[in-house]
């Protein structure tokens, strides 16, 4: 499967997106173009699940782009009516390897009609709730562990099927945005503390439900409101939108790497543009850590925005030292030894003209486990680069995350095992600078910076602090921060 | 095939890149690789010949990307050898439908051994010389006006393939730059103006011929230098690099084109950084046309490098207004006509909470039919933008290329038929400038602008000037400018 | 999906086959092998499973034939162990359209470890099961009536996966031979009354199971028994065959219409050669319905041996008047209405000189709805055959079965609404004379023909009395033959 | 590619077939069909070029059968027309590989029109011809002989296709039955000895030409005559037939095995049935070698005809001992050495009921390598047989075939190095015998035998006569047999 991102391999990866949409015809051909939007969230597989009055429930489960997928006709065909529900994946971390049974959305027939879900999060007890439903005679079909959800419905006693999302989702902790389906109903719920995002828009008369407004934006459809945390929404075209809430209220903890670097620069979250958040990172880390350089290079292309606000802050020019191969696909075959860090030069060049003789400050979102920068810092060098800065436009990453983000474990973060400075020698580089967290909660809009009494996001990649007991993981060895 | 330029419909194309390396083990992984990294000059085919001593000479055609076809191990192995030459491609303009036949290199076997071709350009005398080769016994397989070269080869009297090669192109005329092999010998080829580029480059003990030098950098070699206009290059592992002048002198007509668009930014043309020259583009429009703005947005991702020089040079803040899907392939269905402007929302999505009131510079690389643009200027106004200036990085694009590149029919192209009022008003925006041609020759280092007399480079596509005559074309009905 | 016999849509066709191999290394293997030579009963699709102590369970299902899929090495190398169970299959008679998960065999995880499933047979209570399961919480994965018995399984509160099996046979009606396996066990049942086939046999150290004794020569195993009616086996390498039996007892009631066409001629059932019962037929019905004619020529190739039988008894040449093609695959484009037939004339081409001015005896096995009889007959009469007289080794089909055969609705039967005489003139052929179902009775060994009262078979499709009720098929409003 | 006959690697293999036709809407689709049915003379690949006046010509290569490729609707549609051509072909024999560069019909433009060829047979002087032409500056685009007919006509002086045609063929040696097509023409010819088959079939208002009969046949075209040795028909619409001797007359030589087993039982050959001729030579076998035994038993498929006349004319029962697997395809992966033979087996099933204890009697069609005899006797005798008995519808096979046969180097043939006894105990069998070359003859029509001064037919596989000199052969050291 063709990565995305340039270093893929040293990337926190969301795990998934997820779109409906209801009350539009041929809805699955606006649910396919949902899922190209948001396939930045998960590049591996998708799927479609459709209803049709007469045709009944169809569905196409994919490996690979959207794009190359979900655009014959003759797949299309084959999802008529209107209302669809989609998902694009990453493969779970803990998959052997990849299977189709494993793609969303999953379908139940139960009594009193067939519903599909799609689920973006993770699940912290999935390990339990699968044990306890085996146990019971459920029979699994896939080592996903959304698939816990289907199969606590398809047991509730409940007579109808948004009654029984409800009684699943109670049952289930964790991070979960979810969409589901029944034959005239489009569902959307967010967990309690809403970690993963969920919005809501109008499309003609009908609606639609998305991980994020870029992917309202394709379609036409106009962004109404994000589903708030806890809350869960019931569409459909006779009764139009009914909002429970179904969970005890908790304070929210939405995820602040999804301004960071998973969400799209185009989307808008709480009401303010990604695009405009990086950049503000971006004068941040102007303010707080300033060098003196000729050049600010955006490490392509997730740093450009932040490297955008350093340049305007620091007054330093901005410029495109780094050239991004927009071809790149599956691994070549790397021809002798002859050629020393390939897999970087597959994927990116350095221009040489512009770089030669100058001190560059290179912009980067993120470091994970720090071989990328590595090379990057290396190619930099070998085109004549003078000096080159580290700018990071997120805190030092030294925890994993249990909420539907594949981390590595925590022993392969970098910033696990080494303080800035030893992380700046490891890199072998002039200087390297992350921005501080409350420096990262000012770029997010709070004034004040992070609450450490209760924090405003759930950052625990970057604190430690996780919001949500990840009992499996426990279960597993995991060992938590100790309390301090 | 999977488009990679936003608005392919709407771009001239580049039609070839030629890569050729010689003298080092599995020849043919590098020249994947340096396909790969020529990519945005050809991406409908690809093909590569090799030869190895005992396996003899070996092929591989295949449509669709060079990372999608060259990178399996099972096709790879199929084409040993320590030399090999490659070819990506556009279809050309005037084959009915792409066939795997007109997919280059094309091969002959000749009396003293095989023989492998790889061209960039066009022949304008082409279809005579079809004709002449076919009354006399030859038999095409391809509708490319490239075989005739081959042909010509097989029908020439000389002893050795570098002479056949000489005596076949010394026949055509148009602009070509060639790559051949024969079973001990590498051979470039450029022709007497030097319209398309060609350049050398040392790998190990090895050389390679390329299209752009940032193919060179793909494979770690070396650049050494750019082939001359009417040099032909003769390398062997055992005698090294000979060089002859097969043609009468001619004075340089290098295409300006290359430094505007076709090239990739971080290849370096004639001394100069692509992108550094794009860069200055921006510079001299800022210069020639500025204008009272908030924002300076970039067409992505080509019209980038001049948005940059255009926002240092005029002081208004650049920011990415428009965010490009990096994702897209194939044509989606579109739903209904619910939804207008789709197959534009495909690929950008405009960036609202940054455009909304704003004055908005859009800098993009040139107009051919405008359809783009005026699809661009909607999404803008659509997102709240208060005025929309469109500075364009190159001249009026009024007439058709002959020499390589895929240009619309005369009456297609708007300047053809409109000056630049007309056009700001068939485009409706607030102002539309182009960069005068004297300011493009300026901007690639020519300080005095454009030698009337003697242009220093072809740019018959906004002059109407031919350096070389389209006979085939006049032919078909095809009118020169008038003498003025 | 290319149909192996030539006039698939006119036959009864088997549903399936089953396969099942333990203690030998790289099972999957020999699973393919039985597959293939299994092909006959089922030639849509096929699947395997296997488990190897490190690997765990694995499986592969596609569509087509076994050779097209299970005899690649990269496909057949991620089936690794000494244990594994196979299924061929066609479509089941009420599915909508093939769907991959309805393809077999079912595997279910259940809290002592993974079991899977392969059903050759028909459950007449399905529908029933599959509704009570539903409301009890079971998620069905396919529109099989098989998958009842993997959910009936995974409710049982048995501790070990044999007594899980017993526990949901005992729930099911119908017919089936059952192959299932565990981690350790591999394991075989045959409905009370065993209407489907299965037999054992013995390879090196190992076992297998499969629906005929020519999957067994295939592998080189030597064919021990068959599994009795209601009788259940398991084996396993440490305790190798353990016998159980946990039905109450009944009468055996064994398919007749294996001998006279599912099963393949070099299988031996119940101790006779099926291509000497065959024979037989020929022989007997040369007894009772002898013609005076020139030559006795099988339809290919089912009726070659009756067709051999019937020459040798009556005495008249045996002769290929009809040959069949044996590339036959896909349907072919039909050029235009110039031609009659076509359909026929891709399959069998008549061998002019041979039937020319002759009195020709078509032995063929079966009439269902004597669209392909008609065909035939014309075939021969237009070659310019005198006289064509139909001998058909079966008696006429009268009712649809519901244990494991596709058959068309009963209306469709041409015995069902026609008597002998009536169908000779639809056919318009000079003769036409079924065997009578005492003559096969003899046919198949038994001397004094059909006992009445307890027949010794299940002939439910010739004489409409069914052995077990068919629950779902009566609740969707069939009618029993009225009682006499 | 499947092989359908059971035993291909033992077997002397026709190289093509070739089909045509004009006159008829969609003449594409009339060649598949006719090709279909002529697969057993190539199955490793087939072709189809058409001609329609508004969409020029247009051709199609496959590897694989006719059924898979040229059945898909999409295909067809892009081969529309009222005249096509077709061949079907094995790899020949010298080629490395298959590539489908040398798959016919080859193409040729020339400066009257295209011209389209489909060659069955074999040019003995192909590779002076090739040498010739390539100093003369054709280059070849095949690794195939028949590529030097499309050369030859391009470099023909006469002004029109069909003199090209002759002017070409009278250049080449060597057997050849060449059908062809221009715009407006469908062309056929035979070389001047007629060694390939080639027949004239009228269908509607437009005419076939095939190499057998059984393909007119299936387009339910009415079979008119042979081309005759050595003539030239030049059909058109406009003008009908028109037939032309382009060469010197010489003895007709038709190949004898066509006879024994090339030719489909089903077609007629020089007014005879090759079905009654097989039976024919079972009869004369069953004369000349008779033996005392229980079972004749035909070693399928093509076998069959032979013991139906041997079994007639001994009057021993006749018997399907050997069950023939109809699903083959690609080879299986062996499991392990567990299992003997499993090569046969995967063909080939014994009918061990049948020949238990009887004294067998296998008729085979020929004897090559004899490795297949050998295990087919295993097989017999494993399965408990008394007695195995040889019978082989053909003489000893003991010299190669360069007139379009796929054979086995000489040294490889067993009757090249045996006599009839040594081959007995060789196949350790109880008794062997060939029919005699005489009684081929009989069998074939020729009362008297075979005229030893000037032979009726080419019989140089059994006697080492060859009509034609194979000029390329020798000189790469093939010997002749000594004269007498």
């Amino acid at each position: 499967m063709p990565p995305a991102h340039p270093f893929d391999d040293d990337k926190l990866k969301e795990e998934c997106g997820v779109f409906g949409v209801i009350g539009v015809a041929d809805a699955a051909n606006f649910v396919a173009l949902g899922m190209h939007a948001l396939q930045h969230r998960g590049q591996e597989a998708g799927g479609i699940v459709s209803y049709h009055p007469e045709h009944g429930f169809n569905s196409a489960r994919r490996f690979g782009y959207v794009r190359d997928n979900f655009t014959s006709q003759s797949l299309m065909q084959t999802l008529p009516g209107p209302l669809a529900i989609g998902h694009v994946r990453y493969s779970t971390a803990g998959s052997k390897g990849a299977a189709i049974r494993d793609v969303q959305p999953f379908f139940g027939e139960f009594s009193m009609g067939g519903a599909a879900i799609a689920h973006n999060g993770n699940l912290t007890n999935a390990d339990a709730l699968r044990k306890e439903l085996i146990e019971r005679g459920s029979i699994f079909q896939s080592s996903s562990d959304s698939e816990c959800i289907i199969h606590l419905m398809a047991r509730s006693l409940q007579r109808n099927i948004p009654e029984r999302v409800e009684d699943a989702l109670r049952r289930v902790e964790g991070a979960f945005s979810v969409v589901a389906m029944t034959r005239t109903k489009l569902i959307g719920v967010r967990d309690p503390m809403g970690v993963r995002p969920l919005v809501l828009g109008k499309i003609g008369e009908g609606w639609a439900l998305s991980s994020e407004t870029c992917a309202l934006d394709i379609i036409g459809a106009e962004f109404v409101r994000e589903i708030e945390p806890g809350e869960m929404v019931v569409i459909s075209e006779k009764h139009g939108i009914e909002s429970v809430r179904p969970f005890r209220p908790q304070p929210a903890k939405f995820c602040i790497f999804e301004h960071v670097y998973f969400s799209r620069p185009d989307s808008i979250i709480r009401g303010r543009s990604v695009y405009e958040t990086r950049r503000q990172i971006g004068v941040e880390l102007a303010r707080e850590a300033p060098v003196d350089a000729d050049l600010v290079c955006p490490v392509p292309d997730s740093g450009t925005p932040a490297a955008i606000g350093f340049a305007h802050e620091s007054g330093i020019p901005f410029g495109l030292g780094i050239t991004r191969n927009q071809y790149m696909g599956r691994t070549f075959i790397e021809p002798t030894e002859q050629i020393r860090n390939m897999g970087v030069r597959l994927k990116l060049n350095v221009n040489r003209a512009l770089v030669k003789d100058k001190r560059v400050i290179l912009v980067d979102d993120s470091v994970v486990r720090g071989t990328t920068s590595r090379k990057i810092k290396e190619m930099i060098l070998d085109a004549g680069a003078a000096e080159v800065h580290f700018r990071i436009a997120s805190p030092p990453t030294a925890w994993p995350c249990f909420y539907g983000v594949d981390t590595p474990q925590r022993e392969k973060l970098l910033a696990a095992t080494m303080n800035e400075e030893e992380m700046r020698q490891h890199l072998a580089v002039d200087s390297l600078k992350f921005i501080s967290l409350d420096g990262l909660y000012r770029a997010v809009g709070e004034a004040k910076g992070r609450d450490t009494k209760c924090p405003q996001y759930c950052d625990a990649c970057f604190s430690g602090e996780y919001p949500i007991q990840p009992s499996d993981m426990i279960e597993k060895g995991f060992r938590l921060k100790a309390a301090e």
